[in-house]
Protein backbone atom coordinates (compact mmCIF):
# COMPACT_ATOMS: atom_id res chain seq x y z
CA UNK A 1 0.00 0.00 0.00
CA UNK A 2 1.48 3.29 -0.67
CA UNK A 3 1.06 5.85 2.26
CA UNK A 4 1.02 9.79 2.86
CA UNK A 5 2.05 11.10 6.48
CA UNK A 6 0.70 14.34 7.17
CA UNK A 7 2.03 15.33 10.36
CA UNK A 8 5.69 14.47 11.38
CA UNK A 9 5.86 14.31 15.05
CA UNK A 10 6.14 11.52 17.43
CA UNK A 11 4.00 9.37 16.56
CA UNK A 12 4.41 9.79 12.74
CA UNK A 13 7.99 9.09 14.27
CA UNK A 14 7.39 5.45 14.94
CA UNK A 15 4.50 4.40 12.53
CA UNK A 16 6.47 5.35 9.68
CA UNK A 17 8.73 3.06 9.76
CA UNK A 18 6.61 0.73 11.06
CA UNK A 19 4.31 0.59 8.16
CA UNK A 20 7.74 0.59 6.04
CA UNK A 21 8.82 -3.05 7.98
CA UNK A 22 5.86 -4.33 7.28
CA UNK A 23 6.31 -4.01 3.14
CA UNK A 24 4.20 -0.71 2.69
CA UNK A 25 5.92 2.55 0.77
CA UNK A 26 5.68 5.88 2.68
CA UNK A 27 5.57 8.10 -0.54
CA UNK A 28 5.50 11.57 0.97
CA UNK A 29 5.37 13.65 4.49
CA UNK A 30 3.66 16.60 5.09
CA UNK A 31 4.20 18.58 8.01
CA UNK A 32 3.51 22.58 8.92
CA UNK A 33 7.50 22.48 9.73
CA UNK A 34 9.18 21.14 6.61
CA UNK A 35 12.43 20.08 8.81
CA UNK A 36 10.36 17.89 10.72
CA UNK A 37 8.90 16.41 7.66
CA UNK A 38 12.82 15.94 6.23
CA UNK A 39 13.76 14.42 9.34
CA UNK A 40 11.24 12.32 9.06
CA UNK A 41 11.96 11.03 5.73
CA UNK A 42 15.68 11.21 6.66
CA UNK A 43 14.81 7.45 8.40
CA UNK A 44 12.50 6.25 5.68
CA UNK A 45 13.46 4.53 2.50
CA UNK A 46 12.28 6.50 -0.08
CA UNK A 47 9.89 9.47 0.64
CA UNK A 48 9.49 13.10 -0.23
CA UNK A 49 8.69 16.21 1.24
CA UNK A 50 5.40 17.44 0.90
CA UNK A 51 5.16 21.65 1.26
CA UNK A 52 1.46 21.89 0.30
CA UNK A 53 -1.58 19.55 0.83
CA UNK A 54 -2.53 19.39 -2.76
CA UNK A 55 -2.08 15.50 -2.94
CA UNK A 56 -4.80 15.50 -6.35
CA UNK A 57 -1.70 13.84 -7.83
CA UNK A 58 -0.76 11.39 -5.10
CA UNK A 59 -0.24 7.45 -5.77
CA UNK A 60 -0.98 6.90 -2.12
CA UNK A 61 -4.07 5.60 -1.08
CA UNK A 62 -4.03 5.93 2.76
CA UNK A 63 -3.69 9.39 4.23
CA UNK A 64 -2.78 9.41 7.58
CA UNK A 65 -3.44 12.81 9.46
CA UNK A 66 -0.89 12.18 12.14
CA UNK A 67 -1.50 16.08 13.31
CA UNK A 68 -2.60 17.78 16.57
CA UNK A 69 -6.45 17.44 17.39
CA UNK A 70 -6.72 20.94 17.14
CA UNK A 71 -4.84 21.34 13.63
CA UNK A 72 -6.97 19.20 12.15
CA UNK A 73 -9.39 20.91 10.96
CA UNK A 74 -7.59 23.33 9.41
CA UNK A 75 -5.61 20.59 7.80
CA UNK A 76 -8.87 18.95 6.26
CA UNK A 77 -9.84 22.59 4.87
CA UNK A 78 -6.89 22.28 2.73
CA UNK A 79 -6.00 18.49 1.92
CA UNK A 80 -6.96 18.22 -2.12
CA UNK A 81 -6.68 14.34 -2.34
CA UNK A 82 -6.77 12.15 -4.98
CA UNK A 83 -10.08 9.40 -5.92
CA UNK A 84 -10.57 6.81 -3.34
CA UNK A 85 -8.55 7.69 -0.75
CA UNK A 86 -8.82 6.38 2.79
CA UNK A 87 -8.26 9.02 5.41
CA UNK A 88 -7.17 7.58 8.96
CA UNK A 89 -6.36 10.07 12.04
CA UNK A 90 -4.58 8.65 15.08
CA UNK A 91 -6.12 10.32 18.02
CA UNK A 92 -7.43 9.17 20.55
CA UNK A 93 -9.88 12.15 21.43
CA UNK A 94 -11.31 12.72 18.45
CA UNK A 95 -14.42 11.27 17.41
CA UNK A 96 -14.28 9.38 13.87
CA UNK A 97 -18.05 11.29 12.98
CA UNK A 98 -16.07 14.50 13.26
CA UNK A 99 -13.04 13.53 10.66
CA UNK A 100 -16.25 12.04 7.90
CA UNK A 101 -18.09 15.19 8.70
CA UNK A 102 -14.71 17.43 7.49
CA UNK A 103 -14.23 15.21 5.04
CA UNK A 104 -17.89 15.53 3.41
CA UNK A 105 -17.92 19.07 3.91
CA UNK A 106 -14.09 20.08 2.72
CA UNK A 107 -13.45 17.19 0.03
CA UNK A 108 -14.51 17.66 -3.41
CA UNK A 109 -14.14 13.70 -3.84
CA UNK A 110 -15.70 11.05 -1.98
CA UNK A 111 -13.57 10.08 0.93
CA UNK A 112 -13.53 6.77 3.05
CA UNK A 113 -12.39 8.07 6.74
CA UNK A 114 -11.15 5.56 9.38
CA UNK A 115 -9.13 5.69 12.86
CA UNK A 116 -6.05 3.97 13.46
CA UNK A 117 -4.68 4.39 16.57
CA UNK A 118 -1.80 2.86 18.96
CA UNK A 119 -2.49 2.46 22.21
CA UNK A 120 0.74 3.54 23.13
CA UNK A 121 3.53 6.88 23.97
CA UNK A 122 5.65 7.87 21.23
CA UNK A 123 9.18 10.14 21.71
CA UNK A 124 10.84 11.16 18.58
CA UNK A 125 14.61 9.95 19.40
CA UNK A 126 13.60 7.45 20.73
CA UNK A 127 14.71 4.37 19.50
CA UNK A 128 11.47 2.63 16.96
CA UNK A 129 9.17 0.30 18.66
CA UNK A 130 8.48 -2.86 18.24
CA UNK A 131 4.36 -2.41 16.87
CA UNK A 132 3.52 -6.25 18.32
CA UNK A 133 2.60 -5.89 21.64
CA UNK A 134 0.88 -2.45 20.85
CA UNK A 135 -2.97 -2.17 21.17
CA UNK A 136 -4.81 -0.51 17.52
CA UNK A 137 -7.81 0.61 18.27
CA UNK A 138 -9.43 1.00 14.63
CA UNK A 139 -12.68 2.31 13.56
CA UNK A 140 -14.33 2.92 10.10
CA UNK A 141 -16.75 4.11 8.12
CA UNK A 142 -18.16 0.93 6.54
CA UNK A 143 -17.01 -2.88 6.42
CA UNK A 144 -14.90 -2.49 3.42
CA UNK A 145 -12.57 -0.02 4.90
CA UNK A 146 -12.91 -1.57 8.08
CA UNK A 147 -11.44 -4.69 6.59
CA UNK A 148 -8.32 -2.96 4.67
CA UNK A 149 -7.79 -1.28 8.42
CA UNK A 150 -7.55 -4.54 9.94
CA UNK A 151 -5.36 -5.97 7.65
CA UNK A 152 -3.15 -3.48 7.84
CA UNK A 153 -3.34 -3.72 11.30
CA UNK A 154 -2.79 -7.00 11.51
CA UNK A 155 0.60 -6.85 9.65
CA UNK A 156 1.74 -4.57 12.85
CA UNK A 157 0.41 -5.74 15.41
CA UNK A 158 -1.53 -8.83 17.53
CA UNK A 159 -3.31 -6.85 19.36
CA UNK A 160 -6.17 -5.31 16.91
CA UNK A 161 -9.54 -4.00 18.20
CA UNK A 162 -12.43 -2.28 16.52
CA UNK A 163 -13.23 0.40 18.89
CA UNK A 164 -16.25 2.74 18.94
CA UNK A 165 -15.74 6.33 19.30
CA UNK A 166 -16.84 6.59 22.86
CA UNK A 167 -14.67 3.46 23.56
CA UNK A 168 -11.88 5.00 22.19
CA UNK A 169 -12.49 8.23 24.22
CA UNK A 170 -12.66 6.98 27.46
CA UNK A 171 -9.59 4.46 26.95
CA UNK A 172 -7.56 8.14 25.87
CA UNK A 173 -9.06 8.96 29.07
CA UNK A 174 -7.64 6.64 31.15
CA UNK A 175 -4.10 6.52 29.51
CA UNK A 176 -3.61 9.93 30.64
CA UNK A 177 -4.44 8.62 34.38
CA UNK A 178 -2.29 5.98 33.72
CA UNK A 179 0.57 7.05 31.42
CA UNK A 180 0.83 10.90 31.52
CA UNK A 181 0.03 11.59 35.13
CA UNK A 182 2.25 8.85 36.05
CA UNK A 183 5.19 10.24 34.02
CA UNK A 184 4.30 13.37 35.68
CA UNK A 185 4.76 12.04 39.17
CA UNK A 186 8.14 10.67 38.32
CA UNK A 187 9.17 13.69 37.21
CA UNK A 188 8.07 15.56 40.45
CA UNK A 189 9.77 12.89 42.40
CA UNK A 190 13.21 13.18 40.42
CA UNK A 191 12.93 16.81 41.33
CA UNK A 192 11.96 16.53 44.55
CA UNK A 193 14.73 13.82 44.99
CA UNK A 194 17.10 15.71 43.45
CA UNK A 195 16.96 19.48 44.53
CA UNK A 196 17.60 17.83 47.97
CA UNK A 197 20.51 16.09 46.91
CA UNK A 198 19.35 12.51 47.13
CA UNK A 199 20.05 10.24 44.29
CA UNK A 200 16.56 9.46 41.87
CA UNK A 201 17.73 6.54 41.32
CA UNK A 202 17.26 4.84 44.50
CA UNK A 203 13.12 4.91 43.58
CA UNK A 204 13.63 3.38 40.72
CA UNK A 205 13.55 -0.58 41.94
CA UNK A 206 10.48 0.28 43.85
CA UNK A 207 8.63 2.04 40.84
CA UNK A 208 9.37 -0.85 39.08
CA UNK A 209 8.16 -3.32 41.44
CA UNK A 210 5.00 -0.82 41.91
CA UNK A 211 3.97 -1.11 38.50
CA UNK A 212 4.96 -5.05 37.83
CA UNK A 213 2.69 -5.63 41.17
CA UNK A 214 0.22 -3.08 40.08
CA UNK A 215 -0.65 -4.57 36.78
CA UNK A 216 -0.20 -8.07 38.05
CA UNK A 217 -2.74 -8.07 40.53
CA UNK A 218 -6.84 -8.86 40.50
CA UNK A 219 -7.35 -5.34 40.55
CA UNK A 220 -4.43 -2.30 41.45
CA UNK A 221 -6.28 -1.40 44.67
CA UNK A 222 -5.86 -4.92 46.19
CA UNK A 223 -1.92 -3.73 46.41
CA UNK A 224 -2.06 -0.07 47.30
CA UNK A 225 0.63 0.46 49.87
CA UNK A 226 1.80 3.97 51.68
CA UNK A 227 0.29 6.20 54.55
CA UNK A 228 -2.91 7.27 52.78
CA UNK A 229 -3.83 3.83 52.37
CA UNK A 230 -2.82 2.78 55.94
CA UNK A 231 -4.50 5.94 57.32
CA UNK A 232 -1.71 7.17 58.81
CA UNK A 233 -1.78 10.82 59.75
CA UNK A 234 1.26 11.46 61.18
CA UNK A 235 3.26 10.87 58.31
CA UNK A 236 1.16 12.69 56.18
CA UNK A 237 1.26 15.62 58.29
CA UNK A 238 5.21 15.18 58.19
CA UNK A 239 5.01 15.06 54.50
CA UNK A 240 2.41 18.12 53.93
CA UNK A 241 5.14 20.06 56.31
CA UNK A 242 8.18 19.20 54.24
CA UNK A 243 5.79 20.37 51.12
CA UNK A 244 5.52 24.04 52.70
CA UNK A 245 6.96 25.80 50.29
CA UNK A 246 5.12 24.06 46.86
CA UNK A 247 1.37 24.73 47.63
CA UNK A 248 0.72 22.90 44.50
CA UNK A 249 2.32 19.68 45.41
CA UNK A 250 1.02 19.76 49.11
CA UNK A 251 -2.61 20.33 47.28
CA UNK A 252 -1.92 17.34 44.90
CA UNK A 253 -0.58 15.44 48.01
CA UNK A 254 -3.60 15.91 49.47
CA UNK A 255 -5.77 15.15 46.32
CA UNK A 256 -4.67 12.48 45.59
CA UNK A 257 -4.06 10.89 49.57
CA UNK A 258 -7.77 11.91 49.94
CA UNK A 259 -8.78 10.18 46.81
CA UNK A 260 -7.10 7.08 47.89
CA UNK A 261 -8.54 6.96 51.37
CA UNK A 262 -11.87 6.89 50.02
CA UNK A 263 -11.20 4.09 48.16
CA UNK A 264 -10.42 2.35 51.51
CA UNK A 265 -11.85 3.57 54.19
CA UNK B 1 22.45 -13.37 64.08
CA UNK B 2 19.77 -13.99 66.41
CA UNK B 3 16.41 -11.75 65.33
CA UNK B 4 13.25 -10.90 67.20
CA UNK B 5 10.26 -9.54 64.60
CA UNK B 6 7.97 -6.76 66.43
CA UNK B 7 5.12 -6.81 64.04
CA UNK B 8 4.02 -9.32 61.15
CA UNK B 9 2.73 -6.93 58.53
CA UNK B 10 3.16 -6.82 54.88
CA UNK B 11 7.19 -5.45 55.23
CA UNK B 12 8.12 -8.56 58.10
CA UNK B 13 6.48 -11.10 55.70
CA UNK B 14 9.60 -10.48 53.01
CA UNK B 15 12.21 -9.22 55.83
CA UNK B 16 11.96 -11.90 57.86
CA UNK B 17 12.53 -14.76 55.61
CA UNK B 18 15.16 -12.70 53.48
CA UNK B 19 17.14 -12.55 57.14
CA UNK B 20 16.56 -16.76 57.10
CA UNK B 21 17.97 -16.74 53.40
CA UNK B 22 20.76 -14.87 54.41
CA UNK B 23 21.73 -17.41 57.43
CA UNK B 24 20.47 -15.49 60.15
CA UNK B 25 17.75 -16.96 62.97
CA UNK B 26 14.58 -15.68 63.43
CA UNK B 27 14.04 -16.34 67.30
CA UNK B 28 10.49 -14.55 67.58
CA UNK B 29 7.28 -12.70 66.23
CA UNK B 30 5.16 -10.83 68.33
CA UNK B 31 1.96 -8.95 66.52
CA UNK B 32 -0.68 -7.17 68.54
CA UNK B 33 -3.06 -9.53 66.37
CA UNK B 34 -1.57 -13.21 67.47
CA UNK B 35 -3.03 -14.42 64.26
CA UNK B 36 -0.66 -12.39 61.79
CA UNK B 37 2.41 -13.44 64.12
CA UNK B 38 1.11 -17.30 63.65
CA UNK B 39 0.70 -16.73 60.06
CA UNK B 40 4.11 -15.18 59.59
CA UNK B 41 5.65 -17.79 61.56
CA UNK B 42 4.37 -20.70 59.42
CA UNK B 43 6.59 -19.50 56.79
CA UNK B 44 9.70 -19.44 58.76
CA UNK B 45 11.92 -22.52 60.08
CA UNK B 46 11.96 -22.27 63.74
CA UNK B 47 10.58 -18.81 64.91
CA UNK B 48 8.12 -18.78 68.40
CA UNK B 49 5.07 -16.42 68.15
CA UNK B 50 5.12 -14.19 71.56
CA UNK B 51 2.26 -12.40 72.58
CA UNK B 52 3.86 -9.87 75.16
CA UNK B 53 6.65 -7.63 74.36
CA UNK B 54 9.14 -8.93 77.46
CA UNK B 55 12.07 -10.31 75.85
CA UNK B 56 14.10 -9.67 79.06
CA UNK B 57 15.32 -13.86 78.37
CA UNK B 58 15.52 -13.78 74.71
CA UNK B 59 18.73 -14.90 72.91
CA UNK B 60 17.91 -12.18 70.09
CA UNK B 61 20.75 -9.55 69.54
CA UNK B 62 18.43 -7.18 66.32
CA UNK B 63 14.52 -6.64 67.68
CA UNK B 64 12.70 -5.18 64.34
CA UNK B 65 10.17 -2.87 64.63
CA UNK B 66 7.92 -3.38 61.68
CA UNK B 67 5.09 -1.96 63.34
CA UNK B 68 3.14 1.23 61.91
CA UNK B 69 4.40 4.79 62.93
CA UNK B 70 2.01 5.76 65.07
CA UNK B 71 2.16 2.25 67.08
CA UNK B 72 5.93 2.71 67.72
CA UNK B 73 5.77 4.62 70.94
CA UNK B 74 3.06 1.87 72.70
CA UNK B 75 5.04 -0.29 71.63
CA UNK B 76 8.29 1.10 72.91
CA UNK B 77 6.79 1.54 75.98
CA UNK B 78 6.04 -1.61 76.93
CA UNK B 79 9.48 -3.51 75.08
CA UNK B 80 11.71 -4.79 77.72
CA UNK B 81 15.11 -5.87 76.27
CA UNK B 82 17.89 -7.80 76.91
CA UNK B 83 21.45 -6.47 77.62
CA UNK B 84 23.27 -5.45 74.69
CA UNK B 85 20.59 -5.26 72.44
CA UNK B 86 20.27 -3.31 68.84
CA UNK B 87 16.76 -1.84 68.15
CA UNK B 88 16.01 -1.09 64.62
CA UNK B 89 12.99 0.47 63.07
CA UNK B 90 11.87 0.08 59.29
CA UNK B 91 10.32 3.24 58.82
CA UNK B 92 10.80 5.55 55.85
CA UNK B 93 9.09 8.54 57.61
CA UNK B 94 10.21 8.16 61.58
CA UNK B 95 13.68 10.15 62.60
CA UNK B 96 15.86 8.03 64.41
CA UNK B 97 16.14 10.55 66.97
CA UNK B 98 12.27 9.71 68.10
CA UNK B 99 13.22 5.98 68.36
CA UNK B 100 16.53 6.98 70.44
CA UNK B 101 14.41 9.07 72.83
CA UNK B 102 11.36 6.68 72.91
CA UNK B 103 14.58 3.65 74.18
CA UNK B 104 16.73 6.60 76.70
CA UNK B 105 12.83 7.24 78.26
CA UNK B 106 11.30 3.58 78.36
CA UNK B 107 13.94 1.18 78.37
CA UNK B 108 15.51 0.00 81.70
CA UNK B 109 18.85 -1.27 80.04
CA UNK B 110 20.70 0.96 77.90
CA UNK B 111 19.99 -0.11 74.00
CA UNK B 112 21.48 0.56 70.67
CA UNK B 113 19.19 1.92 68.15
CA UNK B 114 19.09 2.14 64.16
CA UNK B 115 17.05 2.15 61.07
CA UNK B 116 16.96 -0.52 58.65
CA UNK B 117 14.68 1.11 55.32
CA UNK B 118 13.99 -1.15 52.61
CA UNK B 119 13.33 1.09 50.18
CA UNK B 120 10.68 -1.30 48.20
CA UNK B 121 6.48 -1.95 48.09
CA UNK B 122 5.93 -4.84 50.17
CA UNK B 123 2.52 -6.88 50.28
CA UNK B 124 1.58 -10.08 52.30
CA UNK B 125 0.55 -12.54 49.63
CA UNK B 126 2.80 -11.69 46.99
CA UNK B 127 5.63 -14.28 46.61
CA UNK B 128 8.99 -13.45 48.68
CA UNK B 129 10.81 -10.65 46.93
CA UNK B 130 14.47 -10.69 46.45
CA UNK B 131 16.16 -8.05 48.56
CA UNK B 132 19.37 -8.04 46.11
CA UNK B 133 17.81 -4.72 43.78
CA UNK B 134 16.03 -3.43 46.75
CA UNK B 135 18.08 -0.18 48.16
CA UNK B 136 18.37 -0.38 52.12
CA UNK B 137 19.00 3.07 53.89
CA UNK B 138 20.50 2.32 56.92
CA UNK B 139 21.01 4.91 59.92
CA UNK B 140 22.90 4.50 63.65
CA UNK B 141 23.66 6.02 66.76
CA UNK B 142 27.01 4.73 66.43
CA UNK B 143 29.65 3.61 63.99
CA UNK B 144 29.84 -0.25 65.71
CA UNK B 145 26.17 -0.17 65.36
CA UNK B 146 26.30 1.46 61.64
CA UNK B 147 29.25 -1.39 60.86
CA UNK B 148 26.44 -4.17 62.47
CA UNK B 149 23.65 -2.78 60.15
CA UNK B 150 25.20 -2.32 57.15
CA UNK B 151 26.98 -5.86 57.44
CA UNK B 152 23.67 -7.02 57.54
CA UNK B 153 22.39 -5.21 54.44
CA UNK B 154 24.97 -5.94 52.40
CA UNK B 155 24.14 -9.71 53.22
CA UNK B 156 20.66 -8.74 51.82
CA UNK B 157 21.11 -6.57 49.21
CA UNK B 158 23.90 -5.05 46.42
CA UNK B 159 22.48 -1.31 47.28
CA UNK B 160 23.11 -0.57 50.63
CA UNK B 161 23.43 3.50 51.60
CA UNK B 162 23.81 5.37 54.68
CA UNK B 163 20.89 8.05 54.46
CA UNK B 164 20.47 10.50 57.29
CA UNK B 165 17.06 10.76 58.75
CA UNK B 166 16.10 14.09 57.06
CA UNK B 167 17.34 12.08 53.69
CA UNK B 168 15.33 8.95 54.27
CA UNK B 169 12.13 11.24 54.64
CA UNK B 170 12.22 13.09 51.67
CA UNK B 171 13.27 9.62 50.19
CA UNK B 172 10.33 7.99 51.30
CA UNK B 173 7.86 11.64 50.41
CA UNK B 174 9.37 11.06 46.67
CA UNK B 175 8.18 7.53 46.68
CA UNK B 176 4.34 8.24 47.70
CA UNK B 177 4.42 10.59 44.60
CA UNK B 178 6.17 8.01 42.64
CA UNK B 179 4.78 4.51 43.96
CA UNK B 180 1.88 4.85 46.02
CA UNK B 181 0.07 7.80 43.61
CA UNK B 182 1.24 6.04 40.68
CA UNK B 183 -0.83 2.53 41.84
CA UNK B 184 -3.51 4.90 42.59
CA UNK B 185 -3.69 6.24 39.12
CA UNK B 186 -3.58 2.92 38.07
CA UNK B 187 -6.97 1.90 40.02
CA UNK B 188 -8.25 4.68 38.84
CA UNK B 189 -7.53 3.92 34.76
CA UNK B 190 -8.77 -0.04 35.94
CA UNK B 191 -11.82 1.26 37.20
CA UNK B 192 -12.54 3.89 34.46
CA UNK B 193 -12.33 1.21 32.02
CA UNK B 194 -14.01 -1.59 33.32
CA UNK B 195 -17.08 0.38 34.55
CA UNK B 196 -17.23 1.09 30.83
CA UNK B 197 -16.73 -2.01 29.59
CA UNK B 198 -13.48 -1.15 27.62
CA UNK B 199 -10.98 -3.90 28.78
CA UNK B 200 -7.83 -2.45 31.17
CA UNK B 201 -5.59 -5.05 29.59
CA UNK B 202 -5.24 -2.87 26.57
CA UNK B 203 -3.77 -0.28 28.63
CA UNK B 204 -1.01 -2.47 30.07
CA UNK B 205 1.40 -2.21 27.29
CA UNK B 206 1.19 1.99 27.02
CA UNK B 207 2.04 1.43 31.04
CA UNK B 208 5.17 -0.49 30.68
CA UNK B 209 6.18 1.84 28.12
CA UNK B 210 5.80 4.81 29.89
CA UNK B 211 7.52 3.89 33.15
CA UNK B 212 10.43 2.31 30.87
CA UNK B 213 11.02 5.59 29.41
CA UNK B 214 10.24 7.30 31.88
CA UNK B 215 13.30 5.89 34.11
CA UNK B 216 15.77 5.60 31.04
CA UNK B 217 15.52 9.04 29.99
CA UNK B 218 17.55 11.85 31.42
CA UNK B 219 14.35 12.98 33.19
CA UNK B 220 10.71 11.62 32.98
CA UNK B 221 10.24 15.43 32.04
CA UNK B 222 12.26 15.40 29.02
CA UNK B 223 9.33 12.44 27.74
CA UNK B 224 5.96 13.87 29.01
CA UNK B 225 3.47 13.43 26.58
CA UNK B 226 -0.21 13.85 26.27
CA UNK B 227 -2.98 16.97 26.31
CA UNK B 228 -1.47 18.73 28.95
CA UNK B 229 2.40 18.28 27.96
CA UNK B 230 1.01 19.72 23.82
CA UNK B 231 -1.53 22.21 25.44
CA UNK B 232 -4.56 20.45 23.50
CA UNK B 233 -7.58 22.12 25.28
CA UNK B 234 -9.99 20.46 23.22
CA UNK B 235 -8.92 17.39 24.52
CA UNK B 236 -8.60 18.55 28.15
CA UNK B 237 -12.29 19.96 28.25
CA UNK B 238 -13.78 16.87 26.53
CA UNK B 239 -11.90 14.99 29.24
CA UNK B 240 -13.51 16.39 32.18
CA UNK B 241 -16.84 16.56 30.15
CA UNK B 242 -16.58 13.01 30.44
CA UNK B 243 -15.54 12.75 34.33
CA UNK B 244 -18.61 15.77 35.20
CA UNK B 245 -20.29 13.37 37.34
CA UNK B 246 -17.25 12.19 39.44
CA UNK B 247 -16.03 15.43 40.83
CA UNK B 248 -13.03 14.19 42.24
CA UNK B 249 -11.74 12.59 39.62
CA UNK B 250 -11.94 16.20 37.43
CA UNK B 251 -10.14 17.83 40.16
CA UNK B 252 -7.76 15.73 40.07
CA UNK B 253 -7.47 15.43 36.43
CA UNK B 254 -7.63 19.97 36.29
CA UNK B 255 -4.69 19.82 39.34
CA UNK B 256 -2.44 17.16 37.29
CA UNK B 257 -2.97 18.55 34.06
CA UNK B 258 -2.25 22.32 35.68
CA UNK B 259 0.99 21.23 37.24
CA UNK B 260 2.30 19.26 33.74
CA UNK B 261 1.28 22.31 32.31
CA UNK B 262 3.36 24.20 34.66
CA UNK B 263 7.10 22.40 33.91
CA UNK B 264 6.63 23.09 30.48
CA UNK B 265 4.74 26.32 29.18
Amino acid sequence: MHITFIGAGNLAWHLAPAFENAGHQINEVYSRRTEQARRLISILYDAGVRTDLNFADSSSQLFVLAVADDAMEEVCQQLVLPENAIVVHVSGAKPLAQLRRWMAIYSDVPVRTGVFYPLQTFSRDQPPLSFEQIPLCLEADDKETEDILVGLGQELSDIVYLITSDERRLLHMAAVFACNFTNHLLAIAKDLTETNEVPFKLLKPLIRETIRKGLSAGHPADVQTGPARRGDQQTMQAHLTLLSDQPQLAEMYELMSDSIARMYH
